[in-house]
């Protein structure tokens, strides 16, 4: 197995990226191919001690920034590490590809350069998001913000797929975001989806609501990619601010102080269990092969973790499976 | 002045209902008109010493409970409290209508008893949204699913003018909640919102994501009552699940029990601050005469204040206000 990894991508660039798939190397015994400027990932790679057939460099010299309108930079620089390592996907020169880099320009490079799975109408921004139970998979956080129901369903098809195949959940439930829990519940996209969802063979529990995605309810969260992205956003907002709001409290006088070093180790393991960036990478479902986002601001560990994941996404047939359950119902239409 | 209140609305029933309107007598010197069962709110009354002549009692045996359809309620129980205390508002035996009943049938009972002010298209929930700075105006918190562009905009409008006249915010800021700052994201709706937002006299500051509503970025977050809905149940969730897992650091050993003692006012306090039931209640905006919809778990002192946030609606002439501007656009139309 082979995992091709942008090694520009991410804001802590090369250093962590070359890191972390060299640990990945080591411990998972992968193949890598380190896309990017050669000579800094040369560079790097003196760093450390590694079975030096399982890693090759794939030259690529321009970087896509955060900054730029994905459609247009991924046609522009074809020479960005995110272009060069998503067109070796897409050619076959390995079987996954990892990126931290912009996530609308890796989206849009799933979509034009590796395509989409026939008969995928949408491909949905999934993150793994975390819960008092662990965590969910909440798609779409934000690629589609205008959606059909079709398109809802095909992600909660592949939600389920994915945490089942990936993630080892047996039967995983599929709750739809809306404004309440009864039938009938909600705006006219979520009704149709509701009626379809209901019908399927998926694991699927109803409506869930705001409050319930924290809590845990269900381990798919199916919403389109307006709700899912400012629900996404929010929880990020709720976890800064609370802490925002701690800190201001335990800083009042010595007593709080006090309060607050004996606890320090408590309020540090509250801050990573709300922290959603922990949870490993965003799969890109929907496209022909498979592709792991991962966090900005991802270090070394984050990034062998990343492609551990990607691993279980390619050894685990995911892509196969799903384009085996969209053939049958395009059949059965 | 003389505020119609709902007795027998709320999880606590007429006991705090009364004890609240009978503050509210006393310290605001406001009359009051108590709607429900007579027997129970007389032996309810017998327990405190107010001026009588301030207050009376409107008689009404039935009551809508949260689980009934809120236009069929209205329409079956013509002698709930909620429906009396509507068309005494709507035939002006009152100036102001306070309900901690069920808010679909609130609302439905402003819009089909009271009626909407004319030229306004929609009645939003609006709830007062706690933040780092104080609290925001979050409207449309769930009335109206699916909405149009000028629903967004008169949304504004109207929030703008409740934020200045009765919470006493001089130019208060307009935020569009959107999945992206830029102007440009969006769905179809924000961006046609985005547009006439623009264009308008209100104060508006732009697109404020997900993560902004905490921080308190805009003083008046427009949204649509589906993606409204979410984040504020969201909000509430994670305020819940934070403290779940807090306790549950806290509760680990010896050492994190004392941290938790040493610390216990500071966390009740911030639990109070995450709170978004404590600031006071949520006006009904769009409809020809003030109403104030208290939250259901209100005890006294939330009533009381609910009371004092009506009289400022009423004094300030909010409606008279919002009918001009309306006025106004659909002269210019």
């Amino acid at each position: 197995m082979k995992i091709i990894v942008d090694a520009m991508g991410g804001d802590l660039g090369p250093l962590e990226m070359v890191k972390g798939s060299i640990e990945a190397v080591n411990e998972l015994n992968t193949n890598i191919i380190l896309v990017g400027n050669e000579d800094i990932i040369r560079d790097e790679l003196k760093k450390y001690t590694y079975p030096e057939d399982k890693v090759e460099i794939l030259n690529a010299d321009d970087i896509i920034t955060n900054d730029e309108d994905p459609s247009l930079a991924i046609r522009r620089k074809k020479n960005s590490s995110m272009v060069v390592g998503a067109k070796a996907l897409a050619d076959g020169l390995g079987d996954g590809f990892l990126s931290a880099g912009s996530t609308g320009a890796l989206l849009a490079s799933g979509i034009f350069i590796v395509k989409r799975i026939e008969g995928i109408h949408r491909s949905p921004l999934s993150v793994l998001y975390p819960t008092l139970k662990g965590f969910s998979l909440l798609l779409d956080a934000g690629a589609n913000v205008d959606c059909k129901p079709e398109y809802l369903y095909q992600f909660a098809l592949m939600g389920s797929i994915y945490m089942e195949k990936v993630m080892g959940i047996t039967k995983p439930t599929i709750g739809l975001l809306n404004i309440g829990t009864e039938k009938g519940k909600g705006n006219i996209l979520t009704k149709d989806t509701y009626a379809i969802l209901e019908e399927s063979k998926l694991n699927f529990i109803g409506n869930i609501e705001g409050r319930d995605l924290p809590a845990g309810k269900a381990d798919v969260i199916v919403t389109d990619g307006f709700a899912g992205n400012i629900a996404l956003k929010l929880t990020e907002g709720m976890a800064i601010s609370t802490f925002s709001l701690l800190k201001e409290e335990l800083m009042k006088n010595t007593r709080t102080k006090l309060g607050a070093a004996i606890l320090k180790p408590e309020f540090k393991n509250m801050k990573n269990r709300l922290d959603y960036r922990e949870y490993g990478g965003a799969p890109l479902l929907g496209i022909k092969k498979p592709i792991v986002k991962a966090h900005g601001s991802s270090d070394a560990y984050a990034i062998k973790n990343g492609i551990k994941q990607l691993v279980k996404f390619i050894e685990n047939d995911v892509i196969k499976i799903i384009e085996a359950n969209i053939h049958i119902e395009n059949n059965n239409d």
